[in-house]
């Protein structure tokens, strides 16, 4: 498995009017974290588009322990738990500055060529990069 | 089971650079739904609010079938399936103006009592409002 | 001057931590009041975009008299002032659920060429639906 | 004059099908900025919040210079020209990662005592803090 912490500070545009953070601003923050991970590996998702690949999300599941605060330094930490084949799954736990988790979630995404507009497997430069990780004897 | 249809017109700032509604927004849009179901009911979470009620969103599930478009007029149905207790779960259909399903989610929802904090059962009035579509013989 | 009317519910999304609209989504009401306006005209901003013209926006400016609550039902006015040329000015006064004015707020925009990405005048499309409401003697 | 620059990366969620940052969010950049701003002098917006003063924006400017673009660095760079008296302004300069300025803008803030309700003057804390950066000789 590959993980990976990246850091956000909420932002008040992203509180509602309970005092917390919007509970819909979750999959923004799931998608700081797992570009990020990817950055850390020397993958850009910018420049994996540029090349002519995205990745859309098929699913998205979100569990709200506690709320999350305007100002709070948020820890986001993003597992990858296997290697990608034609989708890709990453896990989230997200942690407040007293390191108390209050959010985890997962997506599950695929991969599109853009020109065809079709699926396709995970492209090898990611493969290659995760492969590491995920060394089996 | 009660269901209701409500309707919104997709905006620019939902949509993101693939072109499509950016998947974060989905979460919203099931805001509007069950507001309006709610509604429909004789029900204003704004006053359930006001008299000292929130509910916060325990989990959320989305899936992705079809992309959404900027400028669609898109269906949000919204089914309650049981009659709320402690917790009340809405289960989301979107539908685009082809009246293809392009998402499908749910979330599950719990009653604050927002002066102790405390988690407390549905309201009476929202269990009589819900009651005779859930009429069991 | 050509003026339209359009309405849309504040959304849970779109408050605060203050129990108030957050100041940042007001430009995303002023792009529903426009988009609107120009609908009622018969324009698309959808299908301009499709046919290669689009509108980025060069300036903008709001002024919040009161604050915008949740799930009120807002009242947003957009006057266009000018026939458009290489630019388009629209203005936006936002009333309450009680007539009162709340915001109002002005945006320029221009037209660019999707193709060359160069800035052009607006579409005769425009200009012409436009024309009745400045016929001058 | 007191300036700041703090740095924000430009997410997925900001972008718009123009491929570029939707223009309605830059009002929460600003809220980056001046809240980083008050940060460094010591300034901690939300603990001004939690002592019952709050901030709301009566007016805001916003200059489009070029487009942002996704997955950007942006620096941020806040400028407080004046020491607040009943109003506060902040000034706002956003470069890329090529120190190209893109985007300028302003915004007029104002201090309400949440407890009444009512319009008051920049708390002393404030007024000290900057103090030092408007000496007059």
């Amino acid at each position: 498995m590959y993980s990976h912490d990246t850091q956000l500070r909420t932002r008040y545009s992203e509180t509602d009017q309970m005092g917390y953070v919007y509970y819909g601003n979750y999959p923004a923050y799931y998608e700081c974290g797992r570009v990020e991970a990817m950055r850390a590996l020397g993958l850009s998702y910018a420049k994996l588009e540029e090349s002519g690949v995205m990745m859309p999300v098929l699913e998205s599941y979100s569990k709200y322990h506690k709320p999350g605060k305007y100002d709070e330094q948020l820890t986001i930490r993003t597992h990858i738990p296997q290697l990608p084949t034609a989708r890709m799954r990453f896990e989230y736990e997200i942690f407040n500055e007293g390191q108390e988790l209050i959010h985890s979630g997962w997506t599950m995404l695929t991969f599109v060529n853009m020109e065809t507009g079709r699926p396709m497997r995970a492209p090898a430069v990611m493969r290659e990069a995760l492969a590491p990780y995920f060394d089996e004897k």
